[in-house]
């Protein structure tokens, strides 16, 4: 028997099998790629990304799976449940060959207390969106994420480009790291507030961050310069920003975009005027409560800037860290004055059905990926930000694990990137066959009032039946795995979600099944938007032949 | 176009199609029968039974459904949120027709006063189990359940039958109306205290009691004699239980299993000692708070005398009003000394794979019933409970819309109930096809702390993967329709669960989806209860062949 404890993992590349076909092996490779040392945050413990979100149980669980995957016949289905496996059922051909359901609990008990106690009890391990569902790709979704909510900023406000912009924001952390990059990668240019020098170097090191300035003058200098030249520059500079976001509003600095991404969730990792940050974590820790308020003093300031140069004509948004939130805490009433980054930018294209598409070449073999990408930019040639993205992402993403590539696509156009892949490993272009996913953070399949639903033009933020439906059609369409979770993102009582997987191996009945997974998984966005009244979703939905029953009566 | 409006509903019968294939047509048939006022509570309203569980959303709804079902391909999924239809997709011949979510809230938003909020904006409706999952047969099921735990307790202590007992039970309402005829059923004698007389007149109407007495020793009297001569008797008795039942405990009567199904969930509802029964609504409005106080106290006199019998040797339960809960409130010590009827009986069935299989003949012609009725009294000759169910139901049960029965089966048997009802449909033997469906309180397809998983072995009552699970694998495994629902029973924020309906139309390929469903459906429960750690799922997953992949490793 195998040893059941910690171990390096890593998934077997190439065209061997281990297991009886590719739609098994597939999930066996992407459940080990999840933990692969260089795509893991803490491997030995199952963690992959966001917290404490796993890929299996533990690892007795982790073994059961793979042995079990190991002699999966092509028309028997593998239950996990929340990272153990439960059962092997006989289903048929069309049918996923693992369905997974991770920290589900029931409404009244879905709190984070009585998760980590039944977590403490071996009973349930925490999803996140693409550690349970296996299919995480490591940061290059973030960046990429990122770089499609500025291009979205481009596309409103700038002609589709960021070029001879400047953008202001702060936070240079895990998340925040990839504003940088993806501003300079939209042709613009960014400063870059932290109080942390070590977030400012690291950044540097990674080739996300292109210079560091001395201070604000400098910061400035940099940014015009390299604004008034059209050139796309990220400008590092290390200050708190409740006073270098008020300040540069005092001084007319021209800004033309302003976010955030301090860690402002949590007052005691966001640095309040007039604490050193070398005293922060000492002085958070010897008094939490008047730490707590006098960081939130702080974001009132912040956000009162931001709000500022919103008066003054710049595009400002809040980007997911509650800073609003903290801000009216504080006592400040404008703080709801600008918008959330889903409302302002990622809405309209969740209308359209799009969403974080990605894909992994199961060869290993960075030559495929590379293949991928020229069949994006050969399928979609007018798509400007995309083939943007896809030949910089090409340039400067260092893969981790097994090579793979995201870029957001909507209705009509995913099952077109699918299909064509699925061909391409027919021809032997591609050599093994290629795995096509996304995160559960999708036009479709999430309900989440504090991110992805929050305010719904009808306001059905927090209704769920649409994730569960749109888990239930990818199980019906012929997806290779299916996964329901709840909690991710946002934490546990504050969304559910669900993802796919649809493995392209060459054979015609793959070709069905992602013509109709890649269809039907971004409908689920077009008509959950309809439904909730959004004009462009309906607009969409007639042009590109989604039935809507509703409305067919209307027109009868 | 057709009126909107409220009308009357009424299912197709017969063998003519008014739809594209008889899947569709099931789904089509089974919603309108949910609405027959013979069937519904208030068909004006959509509603069909268990407070405001309802069928579709709305009238217009209701027709675009009906509209879509009618023109709906053999490979096309109609979907539908909280009884709306929200798209049709392309799927295949292998996936079910309707996918249907009900009810789904995410967590932090999953209360009553939320629920009610959206329901009112027209966002949601609530779906109860089989209002929103058409699979609502009428009260047949209230009285199957209750002869299903009536036997459960003569399998676990008198030997698989009732005769020479005494029951002694109080509430004669909605669902406790159903314990007489329940008790006689399983050969049993049953004295029943109802405070309302209409209660105790309406039951014998109705023939579900048999008899009335003046005062508790003519009950008492009749009940022995009755129990001497191993005769069935039900006996009602008009009386305030909170002092029948300690009278009765006082008298030392010879009472062999005790129970108690008045309203006790609401303390507004349940009659105190010392209010007169006609002063009962009056009392309670006027001060609901001293009501309250006075309901619990004699609840607590209630409760007491309960345990009293079960320390002098009686077989004591609850049965699911929350007596014991109120009791304790009033400072009752030794409430919870009687355990509820779900880990008392029902759990070890569900260890089996056993809970409510139901079907209905789409032909509307009871012949086709009672020749399934024969067709189990043939599959399993040696289930003495079974057939006296089966025998009498056939006697006692007044069908309600389309005829249909129902009957407690488990792993390896509702599979070869449901390829007979095939083959019948097949030969002819049977004039349309048979829908063959269950209550989502089944064994592995719920999650609901109060009720259906309270107290498992492990404590995972509140974990909600498992009925997600059991609708993917049943959208995996060929079913007809699958739905997902919150809240039903039990209420909002309490209760995670699912249903699947499949079509059995004669056709092989019917067969092969019937042989899967009814494997895998109720197999989900065998294996939830083998990972809680229940010893006798074990053993049926061992003897009947159920795959456990952790226990895979153990042996390998
Ligand atoms: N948009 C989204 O969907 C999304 C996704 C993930 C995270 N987030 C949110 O974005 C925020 C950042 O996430 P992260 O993972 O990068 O966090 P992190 O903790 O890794 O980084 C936060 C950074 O902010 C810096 N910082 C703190 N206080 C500061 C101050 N007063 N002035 C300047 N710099 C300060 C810290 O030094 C650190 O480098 C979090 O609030 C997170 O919840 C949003
Ligand atoms: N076991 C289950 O799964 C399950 C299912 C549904 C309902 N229930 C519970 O069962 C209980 C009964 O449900 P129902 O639909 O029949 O309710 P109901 O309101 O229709 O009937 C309750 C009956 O109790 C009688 N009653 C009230 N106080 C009394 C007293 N002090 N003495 C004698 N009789 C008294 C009333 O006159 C009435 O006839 C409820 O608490 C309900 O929540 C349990």
């Amino acid at each position: 028997m195998q040893s059941s404890g910690p171990r390096p993992v890593r998934a077997p590349r190439g065209t061997t099998l281990n297991t009886r076909g590719w739609q098994q092996e597939a999930a066996l490779r992407m459940l080990m790629n999840n933990l692969d040392p260089e795509v893991a945050e803490h491997p030995d413990k199952l963690v992959v990304y966001g917290g404490t979100g796993k890929a299996a149980r533990d690892w007795p669980s982790f073994d059961a799976i793979t042995r079990t995957l190991g002699t999966l016949k092509a028309d028997e289905t593998l239950l996990v449940q929340s990272g153990r496996p439960v059962g092997v059922m006989t289903t048929h051909e069309w049918a996923p060959r693992v369905l997974l359901a991770n920290s589900n609990l029931v409404g009244d008990w879905a709190t984070w207390p009585e998760f980590r106690r039944l977590e403490r009890l071996g009973l349930t391990m925490y999803g996140q969106m693409t550690a349970g569902s296996w299919i995480y790709i490591g940061t290059q979704g973030i960046l990429q994420g990122t770089y499609e909510t500025f291009a979205a900023v481009a596309a409103k406000r700038f002609g589709g480009s960021l070029a001879g912009t400047i953008t202001l924001t702060a936070g240079l952390g895990g998340m925040g790291g990839a504003q940088p990059l993806a501003v300079t990668m939209n042709g613009g240019v960014a400063i870059c507030v932290d109080c942390d020098p070590r977030s400012i170097d690291r950044r540097i090191e990674h080739r996300y961050l292109d210079v560091r300035a001395a201070d604000l003058d400098e910061a400035l200098r940099l940014a015009y310069e390299a604004r008034d030249q059209r050139r796309p520059l990220s400008i590092g500079v290390e200050a708190n920003a409740a006073e270098a976001v008020p300040d540069l509003l005092a001084r007319g600095a021209e800004i033309d975009i302003v976010t955030d991404q301090t860690s402002a969730h949590d007052p005691l990792a966001y640095l309040p005027i007039g604490v050193a940050f070398e005293d922060m974590a000492a002085e958070a820790a010897k008094d939490p409560e008047g730490f707590t308020t006098r960081a939130r003093e702080s974001m009132a300031r912040h956000v009162e800037a931001m709000v500022g140069f919103q008066d003054a004509g710049a595009e400002v948004f809040d980007y997911g860290n509650s800073i609003r939130g903290e801000a009216q805490l504080a006592g400040y009433g404008r703080a709801f004055d600008f918008p959330g980054f889903v409302p302002a930018y990622i809405r309209p294209l969740f209308c359209e059905g799009k969403g974080p598409f990605r894909w992994a070449a199961l060869s290993g073999d960075p030559a495929d990926i590379a293949a991928t990408d020229r069949a994006i930019l050969e399928l979609f040639p007018d798509n400007e930000p995309l083939a943007r993205w896809i030949r910089m992402a090409g340039e400067r993403v260092h893969f981790q694990g097994l090579p793979a590539r995201i870029c957001w696509l909507g209705y009509g156009e995913r099952d077109k990137a699918g299909e064509r892949f699925n061909d391409m490993v027919a021809s032997g272009e591609i050599q093994a066959p290629i795995v096509i996913g996304r995160d559960h953070l999708d036009c479709g399949s999430v309900a989440s009032p504090y991110r992805e639903t929050e305010a719904m033009l009808d306001g059905s933020d927090a209704i769920a039946d649409w994730p569960l439906l749109n888990a239930m059609v990818n199980v019906a369409s012929g997806a290779s795995w299916v996964s329901i979770h709840h909690g991710g993102g946002v934490g546990i009582g504050r969304s559910i979600h669900a993802g796919q997987v649809t493995v392209a191996d060459g054979t015609a009945l793959a070709g069905e099944k992602i013509r109709r997974v890649l269809t039907n998984d971004p409908g689920m966005g077009v008509i959950r938007h309809v439904d909730a009244g959004y004009d462009h979703a309906t607009e969409v939905a007639e042009e590109r032949g989604v039935r809507i029953p509703m409305r067919e009566g209307e027109e009868a």
